[in-house]
C-alpha cells in the first residue's frame, strides 16, 4: 500500500479496522466506525444513503464486499479532528474500486461521517438487462429516419430476431426458440431508423408490477433510487430512467407500462386495447394485453405513436379534451397525499372539471383478476405445472391461484365483462378520465413481499379501467410526494392513443408550477 | 435543489459558479476552482487522477458532462475554512449522478482539494464489449464440468452461432453474415461449461498492439487506469483485468495477446502455432495467426489448456525447465528499467541461466512485417479498397503500407522466415528462453499517434521470436515498472504450451517477493 501524506494521530489504527472489518463483513464494527445520528451520509452508483441507521440497514443486507487489498490512500488533514482519506483498493478477482472518506473525530474517537464509493464496474446491470449490443440490432434508413438515433430497449416478452424470448424465467429461456422474425412492434421501430440496444428484464410472464424478479434481481428507480422500479416492463422502464435507452417498448395487461411510468417519472402509454398488433408477443391474457411504450418525454413519444400507429387512424374524431372527467371513487382509491396533489393538478390544467361515475372498482379489478388468471393459466399453466421449481415464489402463488379459477368462475366474469366494459365505455363517452396512475409513490426497496402485494391490489384497482374497457391510456409525471414521481393517467375513448399525447403535453405546459 | 445543512461565509457561490461551469464546460473556471499543485485529487469509476495538470488535462479532453441539475446537495462544515458538500444531480436526458468535494479556503479563497464523482451508469463500456448477454451463451454440462462457472469474454475475431463477426469495424460488421456455428476454439469451452458472457473488442482487424480502436474507443487497463490496455485482444484483456470476465479468448499473430497481458498484469497464453484449430477465427495472417488465452491467474489457464489441447499432447517429452534461456539481445530490446527488473527477477527463479544467441531481431521483425502485411493484403486488401472511408487512420495507413508490399519482397522474406525459424527453433531446443514481453509498461492514455507507433516498433522485435518460431509462449505478470505491470514471457519449443503455465506457475511461486 502507497500511503501519500500523513496520518493524523489514531485515524490509522482506525481506518485499517474499517477495512478489515469491510473485507470481513464484521457489520457491527463498521456501525460503529460510523458516526451515529441522521447526518451521516453514505453514496454510491445506486444512490445516497442519509443516517446512520439506513446506512447500517443497508450493511445488514449486502453480505460484504469481494475480496481486495488496499494499493493507494491519500490523507488530507484537516485540523486535529478532520481528515479525507482516499484509498484505492484492488479486488482479487480483478477490478478497482475508489473511496473517499470523511473522518471526523468525536469525544476521542474516529468515525466515518461521509462516505462516497466507487465499487469495481459490473459489465451490466443484469437487474435491467439480459442481452445488450452496439446496438443489439441497428436501425434501418439514414439519419433523417424518423426514429434515428433512438435507442430501444425491448421487453423480454417481445421476440428479436436472433433472439429467444426470455419472460423473465431462465427455465423458459433456456428451453426457448430462437425468434426468425422480429414482432412487428419491434419491426415498425426498426424500420422507422431506431435501433434496438438490448432485451430488457420483465417480471416472470409479466405477471406482476413490482419489477422484482426473483432470478434477475429488483430493477433500479431512476427517480427515486430508494424505491422499487415498477413493473412488469421492469427493465425497459429503468432503462429510459437511467438515460440507458430512449424508449423502453413493453406490454400493459394490468398496468404493466403505467405503474413503472409511475414510479420513475416518466411517459409511458397503454395504447388501445388491439390497435398494435400482438405477434411476436409471449401473451399473458389476452383479452387486456396491449403493447405501449416508455419515454422520457412528449416528443419521442408521439413520434412513436405515429411511426407505428399512422398519424390519422389513432384519432378519433370528436374526442373531447376541453374538459376532464373525475371519478369520486377513484380519487378515493388513492392515498390521501396522492389525492391533494392530484386535485390541485386538476385545478392547474385550467380544464372544466366533471363528475363521472364509474362501475364498483372492486368489482372491476375483480373481473380482471378472474379473466387474466383463466388466459395466464390456458397460456402458462401446463409448463409452470411441468416445471413446479421454476418461478418465484410471489409469480408461483399467483399462477396457482389462477389454476384454481373454475370454468364457472371464469364465465361469470366473462359475462360481468362486458358489461363493465360497456358501463366504462359509455361513462367516457368522448371524454377523457383523469385519475392518479396508481394510490402513491413506488414502495420502499425494503418493502416485503406482503406490503408490496397490498400495494398491487389497491393499483389494480385504479389501473383496471383501462384494463377492462380496452382503453388507451397514458400515465404522466405530474405529481411529487415525498421526493417522488407519481403519474396521473389520463384514459381516453378507443383509438385516441394520439390525441392522449397530444393532451397530456398540452396539460403538462398548462400545469407547470 | 433541496439543501441540507449550512453553507460557511462564500462557499455557496463558489459551489454554483463551479457547477456552472461544469455545464458549459468552461474549463478556465472548473481550472480556477481546483487547488493548485499536485496534492489535488479527482476521482472516478475510472480512477484517480493526481494534481492540479493531470486534473486540468483530463478536463481538457473530456468535452463537458452533459446537461444536469441539482436536486439535492449536503453541506458539512469543518471550521472556518474546509467543507465537505456532497451533490446528487439529475441528468435531463435520464440518470443521476453523486458527487462528494472538499472544499478548503485559502487566501480567502475557496476551492476543491479532493473531488470523487460518479457518473450516470452507461449500460455498458462499449469499449470493452461489442454484445453482453446473462450469459451470451450458456456453458453444457452440470456445476461439475470443468469450466463451470467461467465467464469468457470472445474476441470479436471468432464465431459465435448466431452472432456476427464485427473484427473491430463497423462496415464490416454491418454487412457480416450470422454465424451458423460456434468456431471450436468457442464451442470447447461451451462443451467443458465455460459460459460466453460477451463478445469484445479487437483492434481493427487485430492489426495494432494498442487497443484504441477508432470506433469504439481505447480499452481500460485495469491495472494502471491512465495507461492503454494494449490490443489486438483488446476487450477479453480488459474485461478479465476488471473482473468482468474470467477467460479472455483470443488470438495472437505479432503479439495481440501477449502485450495486453503484460500491460494489465494478466496472464497469457500464446498457443503453439496450429495447436488450436483457427476454423471460425477470421484471419489476419495465417503464417502467424494462434488462438489463445488471458486469465488473472496460472489454476484456470492450466484446465483451459487442458480442456483444448488435451493433457497429455500438449507436453512434448524431454523438455528442460531446470535452466533458463537469456538473449542479450533482447534484454537490450527493452528499457533500461524493465531490462533491470527483468534481470533481478531470472536471479530470484533460482534457475540456471543459460545465454542463448538470437538472429537479429531487426530482421525478425521486418520478416514478421512483410509476411504478415502481405497475408493481411490477401485476405482483406480487396475489402479495404472497395471500403476507403471504413477503417481508422492507423490501421489504414498499416493496410496501405501492406498494399505496396511486392511479390518479390514477400517471395525473400518467406525464404527468410524458413531459415530464421529453423535458427530459432534451434537456438531454443528443447529448453525455455525466458524475456521481458514487451519493452516496458503500457503507453499513457494520452500518448499520441507517433509515440504508440514507436512503442508498437519497439514491441514486435520482441514478440517476433514467437511469432516467426512458432513457438508457444505464455506472458506473465512478473515485474512492475513505475506503479505499473510488465509481463515476462517464456517460449518453449512446439507444443510446450502446457508445459510452460506449469513453469511459470513454479517460477511465480519461486520469485515471489
Amino acid at each position: 500500500m502507497r500511503l501519500t501524506g500523513t496520518w493524523p494521530a489514531g485515524l490509522e489504527s482506525a481506518f485499517h479496522r474499517y477495512e478489515d472489518a469491510l473485507v470481513r463483513d464484521d457489520t457491527a464494527v463498521l456501525d460503529a466506525l460510523f458516526e451515529p445520528g441522521p447526518g451521516t451520509l453514505r453514496g454510491d452508483g445506486a444512490g445516497l444513503l442519509r443516517g446512520h441507521e439506513q446506512i447500517s440497514a443497508f450493511r445488514s443486507a449486502r453480505g460484504g464486499v469481494a475480496p481486495r487489498v488496499l494499493v493507494d490512500v491519500d490523507v488530507q488533514v484537516l485540523g486535529p479532528d478532520a481528515a479525507v482519506v482516499v484509498g484505492i483498493s484492488r479486488f482479487v478477482d480483478g477490478g478497482r474500486g475508489l473511496q473517499t472518506q470523511l473522518w471526523c473525530r468525536t469525544d476521542g474517537t474516529w468515525r466515518i461521517r461521509t462516505a462516497h464509493v466507487t465499487g469495481r464496474a459490473t459489465a451490466f446491470d443484469r437487474s435491467v438487462w439480459r442481452v445488450l449490443g452496439d446496438p443489439l440490432v441497428p436501425g434501418a434508413g439514414a439519419g433523417s429516419a424518423p426514429l434515428a438515433g433512438v435507442r430501444v430497449a425491448v421487453k423480454d416478452l417481445l421476440a428479436v430476431r436472433g433472439q429467444v424470448i426470455g419472460a423473465g424465467n431462465p427455465t423458459w429461456q433456456a428451453a426457448a426458440a430462437v425468434e426468425d422474425e422480429h414482432a412487428p412492434a419491434v419491426a415498425v421501430l426498426l424500420d422507422a431508423g431506431a435501433a434496438v440496444v438490448g432485451i430488457a428484464r420483465t417480471d416472470e410472464f409479466a405477471y406482476a408490477l413490482a419489477g422484482r424478479n426473483a432470478h434477475s434481481g429488483t430493477t433500479p428507480n431512476g427517480a427515486a433510487p430508494e424505491r422499487i422500479g415498477g413493473g412488469s416492463t421492469s427493465g425497459p422502464a429503468s432503462a429510459v430512467a437511467l438515460g440507458q435507452a430512449d424508449l423502453g417498448l413493453g406490454t400493459d395487461t394490468a398496468g404493466s407500462i403505467r405503474v413503472p411510468a409511475s414510479y420513475q417519472g416518466l411517459w409511458g402509454l397503454r395504447t388501445t386495447h388491439g390497435a398494435v398488433p400482438r405477434d411476436g408477443v409471449l401473451p399473458l391474457a389476452q383479452t387486456f394485453d396491449t403493447v405501449g411504450w416508455l419515454t422520457r418525454g412528449p416528443e419521442l413519444l408521439r413520434r412513436v405513436v405515429e411511426v407505428t400507429l399512422g398519424e390519422a387512424g389513432t384519432t378519433p374524431t370528436g374526442i373531447d379534451t376541453a374538459a376532464l372527467l373525475l371519478s369520486e371513487t377513484l380519487l378515493d382509491a388513492a392515498e390521501p397525499d396522492t389525492r391533494r396533489a392530484f386535485v390541485d393538478w386538476t385545478e392547474r390544467t385550467g380544464r372544466a372539471l366533471h363528475p363521472v361515475a364509474l362501475p364498483d372498482l372492486d368489482e372491476l379489478a375483480e373481473t380482471v383478476r378472474i379473466v387474466q388468471a383463466a388466459e395466464a393459466h390456458r397460456n402458462h399453466g401446463a409448463w409452470i405445472a411441468a416445471h413446479p421449481e421454476a418461478l418465484g415464489s410471489d409469480v408461483a402463488e399467483r399462477f396457482a391461484a389462477a389454476a384454481a379459477v373454475t370454468v364457472d368462475q371464469e364465465a361469470v366474469a366473462r359475462v360481468r365483462l362486458v358489461e363493465l366494459r360497456t358501463a366504462l365505455r359509455r361513462a367516457v363517452g368522448n371524454g377523457v378520465l383523469a385519475l392518479p396512475t396508481v394510490p402513491g409513490p413506488a414502495p420502499s426497496r425494503t418493502a416485503d413481499t406482503a406490503a408490496v402485494l397490498v400495494t398491487r391490489r389497491a393499483t389494480l384497482r385504479m389501473t383496471a379501467v383501462a384494463g377492462i374497457g380496452g382503453l388507451p391510456a397514458i400515465s404522466i409525471p405530474a405529481l411529487e410526494i415525498a421526493d417522488a414521481p407519481v403519474g396521473v393517467s389520463l384514459v381516453g375513448p378507443v383509438g385516441a392513443d394520439r390525441a392522449l399525447v397530444d393532451l397530456a403535453t398540452d396539460l403538462t405546459a398548462a400545469t407547470r408550477l
